[in-house]
Order: structure tokens, then sequence, then C-alpha cells
């Protein structure tokens, strides 16, 4: 029955429409002509984001044992970036052209030779798309017809910018302009963004934003163990903005210079059987995504090959979504051993031990980190959520209903209360303090205007799991009962105040 | 009873020592030796600030129809901060000492003459405190003394360094060294924080850190508009983090670098009554900040006098609390004309009109800003909350017992569930499956370690409001009835299950 936007691009179209329709997100600075690389949350947005903050909070820290909260400061000391190792080599490899000024990363550009009957006769260009070796064949092909070429086009071999040899680099076109001659070799560049602390601006006044909330829970891990009652295994979480002068921010919210981080660091016994935990935290967030409202269809697992990985990490595995625009990673859960704690040991000449008292012993724990993006979350919600749908109204005529199947849990409204007719006092009295009555625990709206289907409909685009109509059977039957119409089956039946506040309570929290 | 500690040096000592004992607040990267202005929030201290968020959210946008909340970004186009007038008005008059390298705020800085019978021997200065004429004067008089000055000693007159005259300045001596000559006349200092967005690093890519959440509220307003189905009045509300890059943060988190605001604006009929409706949002601002604990015994108003605000301030009234450290200022409620939307649509090009139906006219709204700081709340909160008391323990023995008297809405945990002994399973058994369930819906703490008189002490330090103990009566008579302790009166009574959440429910939203 559901019949979501056609086509993938369709998809990712008419989820960035319906946001800022609605105003769940507008584009950072947005009458000055937008800024790359920031958003705002509007007045529903900011209720969803709050509401996957909440959820996330509530579900790591407080009802759990082991797990306590930090906040820490998005400005830290410089030094704690140089032992971090972020000063030295958080980069991104940058690509200059030179005559249009575009700027690209190197991993994500990509060449091949044009190869006919074993000669090369020149090179095309293409960024990172979901068949960028389609797109690189078709160039050649064009190439071969371009240049009168006779004999056989080999199949194009797809080779990462980062690999082009000094030699190459100069044949190959430019993706902005498509003639050679105008890229330059890659670059390491660093996506920390610079500023100064205190009055001077020089060396000494450096500092950065923080690229991750992560090192905030290595920094102050024994600040947390010295007043924290907590004893191994333990996490410290950690939600709050981070920061990365991305060279090519895209895809909407899903890479953004400014974004926002939930992270966890889950300390574990130097002798502890890691790989259990690691699998137990992978299970863990895989079930949190689903209890939020993601269909395990669209989740998968990316396990990074053990040789690509930084030479202290253990193993990573990557929670992947299926994006419109793709699968991409969702939420990262690595096994980082001790390092970053071995870091700031060595940089602050400060011990990070922990007293173990079941084994008696002295030592740097080691971590498993699970570190996912409020943003990408934000995003996977409402592409999983976004639905059209043909519907028959009560006249038989079918239109197309636009509707969020959004969790209760994270919808930014609960339950919508609305008067059958906006002219009947005895209606709208009743409507009104049942909404006050809600408003104390919930996220409620009221509406009285226009026809209860066309708010029924207004109320499906932005997911409101609920609504109740408190039509005349209300006021004159026995038992003070509304209608409560369900968004995604639309089936309708009545209940009680008190069996409303019920299913509220079961559903939201 | 209350016998809080003695001096105001001494409460801010006690509650700074608490905070870090105790995990609520430590300075920023401690193992690093510290980052002057920039702190972090610990385990107690990120559940209070979360409630102090949540419950203004919860009261300012969700259970309030005329009020929508937004989230922008922090790094905006710099354009608006151009527009705004931060680029080249948000500076603080800066003075250096050549000598020592410290530096000042000329406007918190004083000097004064040191005259005997009529002649100027001299000048003496002091900075800021709570009694910046009695250092000048006691300085005066140790000039005099120094100098074998014969006659009366004039009562001496504060000036502030922002007044000083070019001949005066090379005479005044710098508080570092207390010898004149090294310090510089007042230079305008921008205190926003300056980094580079892309990879330029040219006067083009300059950006700003947002020294206030306000100008979010502004750049968004058509988008609110558009999308949000308001009419006027409305407000539009705002959490988030600021930043201002401050010569000399101070007070502990009273003025810091990186500061968290909470921030409304509030749009108005252009010839609407904006007295009428300043003063509703002062008295909104008063009551709320009771609601949350603060006893009015500390509060008071403060006017700024009309001549001293910007040409377009109609009137600014501050809450002010009474800090250990003075009577400073809490919340600002300012009535800001229309001017920063006039600003913006001059700068944009884009009209920030608003066609209001009610007068079927179109117009630039003007606005009520009542701004206020987490950080600033933070620490009244815990000032006022902050008691030592006698008390007389079972055994007729007194101790000193400290107490943070949290209101239930924002106490970081609502209630500790304690089973009187650790080793007896039916108590524990007990105390655990009212754990469980009481965790799914608030913050709660179980302890099963020590005397339970000193378990009742560890909960009074961070401010439980309850504390309920799972006892032999519990299991062994009708009605599965627990000890409830009152935190303030220290009162224990019999509650069942039933009425503990409904205790809950009634004081915790």
């Amino acid at each position: 029955m559901s019949t979501p936007a056609e086509s993938s691009a369709n998809l990712m179209e008419a989820i960035v429409s319906l946001a800022k329709r609605r105003g769940f997100v507008f584009q950072s600075s947005e009458i000055y002509g937008g800024y790359n690389g920031f958003f705002d949350f509007g007045p529903l947005g900011i209720e969803l984001k709050k509401n996957i903050r909440d959820c996330w909070w509530d579900d790591m820290v407080r009802r759990r044992d082991d797990i306590v909260g930090i906040e820490t400061s998005i400005i830290m000391h410089p030094k704690v970036w140089q032992a971090s190792g972020h000063v030295d080599g958080f980069t991104d490899p940058l690509v200059d052209c030179k005559t249009s000024k575009q700027r690209y990363r190197a991993d994500q550009l990509f060449f091949a030779a044009v190869v006919v009957d074993g000669t090369t006769h020149g090179y095309v260009s293409a960024l990172e798309s979901e068949d960028t070796a389609g797109e690189l064949q078709t160039a050649a092909e064009k190439v071969k017809r371009k240049q009168a070429l006779q004999g056989t086009l080999a199949p194009v071999e797809v080779i990462e910018f980062t690999e082009a040899t000094p030699e190459q680099i100069p044949l190959i076109p430019s993706p902005a302009t498509g003639e050679p001659g105008s890229l330059t070799p890659p670059r390491a560049f660093n996506m920390m963004f610079e500023t100064n602390v205190g009055a001077l601006r020089d060396g000494s006044s450096v500092s950065y934003l923080r690229p991750e909330t992560a090192q905030g829970m290595f920094v102050d891990f024994k600040n947390v163990v010295d007043t924290g009652r907590v004893k191994l295994p333990f996490g410290i979480a950690q939600i709050g903005k981070s920061f990365r002068n991305e060279i090519t921010p895209r895809n909407f919210i899903f890479r953004s210079r400014e974004f926002e981080q939930m992270e966890m660091e889950y300390f574990i016994h130097e002798d502890a059987d890691w790989e259990t935990a690691h699998k137990e935290w992978i299970q863990w967030c895989w079930d949190w995504l689903v209890s939020i409202g993601l269909p395990e269809s669209h989740l998968s697992l990316f396990d990074h090959e053990k040789a690509k990985l930084a030479f202290y990490s253990r193993g990573t595995t990557d929670i992947m979504f299926k994006y419109p625009f793709g699968v991409q990673e969702l939420w990262g859960i690595a096994a980082r051993g001790n390092y970053d704690l071995n870091q700031h040991a060595k940089a602050s000449g400060k011990p990070q031990e922990i007293f173990d008292e079941d084994s008696k012993k002295k030592f740097v724990p080691h971590v498993i980190e699970p570190a996912v993006g409020v943003d990408r979350i934000f995003l996977a919600v409402l592409a999983a959520a976004y639905a059209e749908e043909e519907v028959t109204d009560d006249k038989g005529k079918t239109e197309t209903r636009t509707v969020l199947r959004l969790s209760p849990r994270i919808a930014p409204v609960k339950v919508a209360v609305l008067p059958l007719l906006k002219n009947k006092e005895v209606l709208t009295t009743r409507a009104k303090a049942l909404y006050k009555k809600l408003q104390r625990r919930f996220a409620v709206f009221y509406d009285e205007a226009g026809a209860i289907g066309r708010r029924y409909r207004r109320q499906d685009e932005i997911g409101t799991p609920w609504c109740v109509t408190i039509d005349f059977d209300t006021i004159e039957k026995e038992g003070d009962t509304f209608t409560l119409r369900e968004r995604d089956s639309m089936a309708q039946r009545r209940v009680t105040e008190a069996e409303l506040f019920a299913l509220l309570d079961e559903h939201v929290y």
C-alpha cells in the first residue's frame, strides 16, 4: 500500500522540502544566501532533535547503573589536541583546481585512463557517486568518440586521486572545467577550526574547536573516577557540538561543518575480553536504533579492515544506514585499547590509572567507543519515516497523504487535540481542558482550524502518532470518551482520558 | 537553625569545593593545568544543568501556546555579525601592563588621586571589588605615610580607568607591579572569537563564534513566520552555547569564555504597549526563578539608565542575584524596539515584516528579549541551596551536615533507594525492584553501602529531596510501605509505592 517517493533522488528532495516547509531544518543564515555546511533546526526540528538526545541520554545514562554523563567545554586546552594526535594527523587530502578555485577531497575524486587497444589516450575524472565506475566509463567513451579513436575501449580501472603519480596529475581533467592541468597534488588539510583565546593573537594563543567530544571523557577520566563512585566496567557519556572544517560538506545534514555527537567511552579491565564487550555494544546500539523506529531492513554492519585502522585500534565496526544517497556510516563502534589515556598520561605527566577492587591491580583501562551523530540519526529517522500513500476519503475520492511514521518516543508532537467543530463552545471548552492537562507532561498541539480530515493530514505530515477528537458523543454520551485516531493505520476508536494518559505513559517514555 | 558558611568568601570556597568533590563542576583540561575561562560539568553537574535547561524549555516553550523553539548554528554567516553591529562594536576596553603582561578591562580598573591639602601627590589604583573606594583610600593613606606628607588627606574620588586623561595614564600605578608607567591607554578589543571557514585562510573566510544566541532568532524570523503558524504576539526561544573572549574571566562559572544561554525574542505589534509587555516578562522571569527554588530574598531589580543604553533600546531591567561575591546580573530583560530586524532587512535586502491579521497591517514587529545564562542560574542555585547545619543524631551526638536545598524540579537525583541492610537479600531484592521501576521515569540512585545515617548525609550533600528506606516493616507488615525521609525537615513517614509515584509526579515536573 505504501508508495514512497519513486526514486532515491526524489525521496531526498521530498525530505528536504518537507523539512523546510514544516519547520524541521533550515539553511543557516538563509537570508544571507545560506552558509555552506551549517544548518538550523526549526520549531518542529528542535523538538525531534531534543527527543533523540533525551532518548539516548535516558537509555544510555539514566537507566543504566554503569554509565555516568558529563559535559566538557568545546574549546579545551590546545595540549589536549596535541596529545590526541589531532594537531598533526586530523587531516583530509585537499586538491585545488587552480582555474575554477573549486576544492576537492582527493579520496572523493577518482580518475581512469582512456585505454584503446592497449594505448593510453589521456584521462577522465569523476567525483564519488553511486556509480563512479559507470560515469568514468561513459566519459572514456566520449573521449574515444571525440578523438575519433579506432579500436576497442578497455573497461576503465577506477583509481582514487590520492594514488595519482606526479606524472599523471597534470594530465587528469578537473571535474569543474573538464580540462587537465589545473589540479594540484593532494596536500594535508587539517580539519580543526582554529581560533585564538585571550587578547594576544600569536602562536601561544592558538586554540581549536573540538572535532569530537570523546577527548573530553579521556581528559576528565580521573576526575570522574575520583568523584563518581564508579567501578570497572563503566562508561562516561556526553552529548555536544563538534566542528570539522569539511572540504566538501554535502548530503544535507549528513556531512556538515557543525554537528552534534553522542559519544560514550566504556572502560574495561585491561585483561577483559574486549571482543565480547565490542560485540555487546554493537548489539546495544543496533537495538537502540530499532527502539526509536529505524527499520532493521535499512541497517547493516561494516567491519573496517584491520590494516586500514590506526595502529592502536583493535577493531571498528560501523552500523550502516541505507540513506537515499546510498549506504553510509551511522554509528561507529571502535575498540581503541588504552591508547588515548596513555597519550594524555604521557603529555600531562599525570598517571591515568585505575585501581580495580576485584583484581587488586592498578592499570590503564581499555575502552570501547560507540560514537554517533545526532544529525545523522535525525536524517535517518526522516528518511525511514517518510511515506506517500494513496488513501480514499469518506466520499470515495482517492488522494495522496504524506505521512512521517515516527516512533512516539521521538515524534515532535505526541498527540493533537481537535474539537470537531470550531464554533461549538461546548466542544472547544472540553478540548482546551484536555489540551492543558496533557500539556503539563507531553508535547501536544491544539488545532481547531479547518475540516477534521485536513487537520489529520497536517498531523500525519509532521509525524504525530495520535489525534483525539472531541465530538458530540464526548459531551452527550456517558463516559466522557474521545475519538482516538491512530496515524499509521488511520483506525479510530473511543478512549477515556485515563486510557489516553496510560497509552502515552506506555509509548512516550 | 541553619548555619551556612560564615562569610561570603567561605561560602564561595565551600561551593567550589563541593562542586569539585561531588562531581558538579571541574576546571576544563585540569590535567593540563586548567584553561582559563572554561569549565566542565561532571556526572551530577550535567544532570543539574540539564534539569535547569529542561525546566526552562518546558515552561517557556512546551507549556505555552505563543512560543516556539529553534536551534541555530553557533557559526553563522559573518554578515550576520556585521549587520548586528558586533563586528564593529562588541568590544571591551583593554589595558595592558607592559611590565607584567597582565591585561585589565578598563571599566573594571579604578584609580584615584592622592590629594593632601589640595595638592596632588600621585595616584593609586585598584581592581573592581566589593569595596573599591575603601581600597583606594587605604592605598592613598599608605602613599601619604611613605612619602611622609604633612597635612590632611582628602577622601578619594573613584575614577574608572576609561576616564583617565593621556596625562594621567603614565602616572597611574599598575595593579600588578604597584609602579606607574607600564599601563597602556585602553584600546577596543573585540570579544568575538574568530575562525576561518573553508580551506582558505584570508579575509574572505573569516567567521565568528556567536557571542549570543539572539541573532539566530532574528535571522530565522521569516522562516519561523512562514512555517510555524504563529501570530502576534509570539516568541522564539533558543538554548545554546555562546562564546566571548573575556579579558578577565572570573568568579568561577559566573563569567567564563564559553557559556550557555537561554534566550527568547518575544515579538509584539509595533503599536503595542511595550512597557506592559516588558513588565509582564520581568514578572514571568522572576516567578520562574522562584519556581526552581531561588529565594526572593536573594533577588532584586535593576533598571538601566536610559542614557547609558544603546540608542534603539527602550529600556532594560536586570533581575539581580545576591551571589557570594556581590549582587550581580542574572537575567536581563530588554525592550529592543525593532532595531535588529531592521538591521537584517537592510543588510540582506529581504523585508522582515509580518502581516498582522488583527490590524490588517504589515510592519516590522518590536521585541522584548529576556536573556539568561544557564551557568549563572546554576551558580545561583548552588549558592542559595548550600547550607551547613548542626544536627543531633540518634545517640544525641551533634554533627554538621552539609545540605543542598535544591528544588525537586532541578535536583540531579530525585530519590535514593536504600535497603536498610546490605546483607539481607529480602531487603535488597525489594529495594532493587523499586529502584528499577522508578528508574524508568526518574533519576534515582541505589545505595546499600554504609550506615543508613551516612547514606542520608551523602544524599543531603548532593541535594536529593527524598530517600526511601526498605526495612523489615516493608516486608513483614501489610501494605508494602517504605520509610520516606524528607531532606530539609529530615522528617520520616511511611508511604506506599503509589504514594511515592504520586509525590514525584506532583513535584518533579
